[in-house]
């Protein structure tokens, strides 16, 4: 290690505050405390081992899931809370079946299983599998010029990588994406018979990516598995040499029926605004191939944290704080659109939410969607947050929070931006581990929510 | 993952810069790639691998630091630089012996063994190891308030934690380091048999960390150990209950013989100044426990990497620019001073030297030492620097490149700072290794030394 002088960044210095009252040293000392409780903390990191390796492959509508329920939902009970409750959810389910096999089958290099797994909610190949010749696809416009001919019959390999060189690694994920989401149907459309898609991911290696692909109404559901990025650079690299090479895969996932499940929420009452609700929450589905620590286990247990740590620091909340953990962000949203629909007819008054679903990583910013003038109060505090080198920035929202939009069109968003290095490594693989959690990063994270939601519950915006 | 507007960050808002020529879309793009280089290359990556696994345990003196000098030789060797050439370094030897045993032995409690490691260059109980009752010290305060007759054939045990609530972290270390470079010798002083140090880990684990101990010339070398910040706490909530329990331990560490080793060095001659040197480095030695993965292969690693991107990218630097692994920062930095030494009785001019020595997670700023002028010009390049959420901060230096200074008093010192959340739970320990480092995050420091250096070659300051 070496010694430096680190002072603060020349950008800052540009940057003057005039004295306000949320920068009372009050507040400093409050904020300092809680981040002090996050730091020295093993609470919630235990919960979230408990999480990540007991109810590992919790996506919506397997019994992992349920468990995961009854887990989050005995640890608020065990923290006095005002409330602690189950909202029903109806859910889709799936079964991944037997272990995928996929294979390169070439006469020229010979034949090559490759690590892959199917796309979530795809139809099987049955047990006999699917085999055909391949045609590569590498983005999105050549993809738009194919025509029928070029892929009727055959396997479409869509090999568009995530771009490594966007150091916004989200949307790296977001210019890809529609490989998965929307390559099966539309392969399916123009008469293919399956679908192979480079892992979204922004390593080279050896760990097939899953996630949802969502088949249109109007056409015929058709296999589709991702297989590693690795492979992917190998059967583009044989398709050159071999273009007539067979691609076979075996999977024998199957849709199941609709199942209950639920949202779980605990709240602290509001001293003085009980009816007006500020949320925080994460998703508590999972892959079904992953530990989901990062995601989004590591959400879920910030939420439970922001509570604690109101608890621990003696933070009696204004408005009344919920920490919900929703069901099936991974698939359908059900979760989100039914807390929301069942916010609205019970007649609550929601005016904020945020949303930790970006990994646990070190926190940067912690974002606001607000107006200009809510901006120029949230720039006020800054100086709150500098002890901890995270910037206030505009920005918020998420998908399990913005059903709320339509039924509290003032609702303001919030959102944690965590650094984003290492996501997308991780994101639905196998490797989502507890393990690649570090404590102090999700707990940063943790401090740095209940600070932003401490400040809000006091001051407004 | 959720979608989030980010958009510029406030703070940001409030610095404008007005354009200079280190602005030139030449400079963007210049820099622009040497990042997409660095985003999408795994060499440097798959070479620290190779280090990690190959060299673990490469403290200076050891077998693996020489097989450490010939593998970074011979990756210099292979890339057609100007020169790659080893500098010759005597430094110190010592050996860990048989594997430590710690034991609290407690009538209350019972006999519970501990991990634990000798601290590094400590001497060894001798075969029967050493017993004795325990005196703990919480922190420096009490510790300067005890007499003779308090400590005197006792085990002390220092026991004040690098504190969880610094968030920033290398002043934690730097407040609790005391306990393992002087702790030892302070005891001796006022008679204690042995010193056993709370592990310098800002995490409650099971992982002890060594390091360096200085025993002052005027004092009877005494052993000491270190063992887990978990084991830590149990030592010192039994000894509240039993207060004379004892404390057991055996190392059979011993002090070499000076011995050959090397600095390595590779360059690129500058086009117009190659009597001008800008140094960037490394430490090649890593403790004898440990990969040494972030604490500082990765720094090597990333130096020679610098030249790569260079290279590859068509950098034609007007200095000489170095990379250097410097040999035995962590005992006697006897690299650093030979490195300097050698410069000056060459006639060398050094006008730049930047040192990468605190692990190698995401960079969050480059320092520059340098005066307010400087600094003024520095904030201009703050701009190309923006995309990759790079910080132009004051600061710089570093304990292999601080001897430069006594040569060239004018010398300009840089540094790379990353985030530093997770430093301080693998080093010095078994638990960094290769698979705590990050590609991204690595070469995202790579490319930001490259470009730092790379504008400071072209421009000055």
């Amino acid at each position: 290690m070496m010694i430096i002088r680190q002072l603060l960044p020349i950008l800052m210095l540009a940057g003057t505050f005039t004295s306000g009252r949320a920068q009372e040293t009050d507040d400093a000392s409050r904020i300092r405390s809680l981040f002090n409780e996050a730091l020295t903390s093993y609470e919630a990191y235990h919960n979230l081992e408990w999480l990540c390796k007991n109810t590992a492959g919790r996506i919506c509508g397997r019994p992992q899931a349920a468990a995961a329920v009854e887990f989050t939902r005995q640890v608020m009970e065990k923290m006095d809370l005002d409330s602690v409750w189950l909202q029903p959810v109806m859910v889709k389910s799936w079964d991944r079946g037997e272990p995928e096999i996929a294979r390169i089958v070439s006469q020229k290099f010979g034949s090559a299983d490759v690590p892959s797994c199917a796309l979530g909610w795809a139809v099987g190949t049955g047990r006999d599998g699917l085999s055909g010749t391949v045609v590569e696809v590498k983005d999105q416009d050549s993809w738009k010029k194919m025509t029928r001919k070029e892929v009727e019959g055959k396997i479409v390999f869509f090999n568009q990588p995530m771009r490594q060189t966007q150091t916004a690694t989200f949307s790296a994920y977001g210019e890809a994406g529609w490989q998965r989401t929307n390559g099966p149907s539309e392969a399916a459309r123009l008469g293919a018979a399956g679908v192979v898609i480079r892992s979204l991911s922004i390593e080279i290696d050896d760990y097939p990516h899953t996630g949802i692909t969502r088949y249109a109404a109007d056409v015929k559901k058709i296999p589709a598995i991702a297989i590693s990025t690795r492979a992917s650079e190998t059967l583009s690299s044989w398709l050159k040499q071999d273009p007539t090479l067979n691609f076979y895969f075996r999977t024998t996932c199957l849709e199941g029926p609709e199942v209950p499940s639920h949202n779980v929420i605990g709240e602290i009452r509001g001293t003085e605004f009980p009816d007006q609700i500020i949320t925080v929450g994460g998703h508590l589905d999972a892959w079904d191939i992953s530990e989901g620590a990062h995601d989004d286990g590591g959400g879920c247990i910030q939420s439970i944290e922001m509570l604690r740590l109101f608890q621990k620091t003696g933070v009696k909340p204004r408005h009344t704080i919920r920490a919900v953990m929703f069901m099936d962000e991974e698939v359908a949203q059900r979760g989100g659109q039914a807390y929301a629909l069942e916010a609205s007819k019970k007649g609550e008054k929601h005016i904020a939410a945020l949303e930790s679903d970006r990994g646990v990583f070190r926190p940067k910013s912690m974002g606001v969607g607000g107006n200009a003038e809510q901006m120029k109060k949230l720039a006020q505090w800054q100086p709150l947050f500098d002890p901890y080198d995270i910037h206030l920035v505009s920005g918020g929202g998420g998908v399990d929070i913005s059903p709320l939009k339509n039924y509290y069109p003032g609702i303001l968003f919030m959102g944690i931006i965590p650094d984003d290095e290492r996501y997308f490594r991780v994101h639905h693989a196998t490797s989502d581990t507890f393990e690649q959690v570090d404590r102090r990063e999700m707990q940063m994270g943790s401090a740095a929510i209940a600070s932003l939601i401490y400040l809000f519950d006091k001051y407004g915006l």
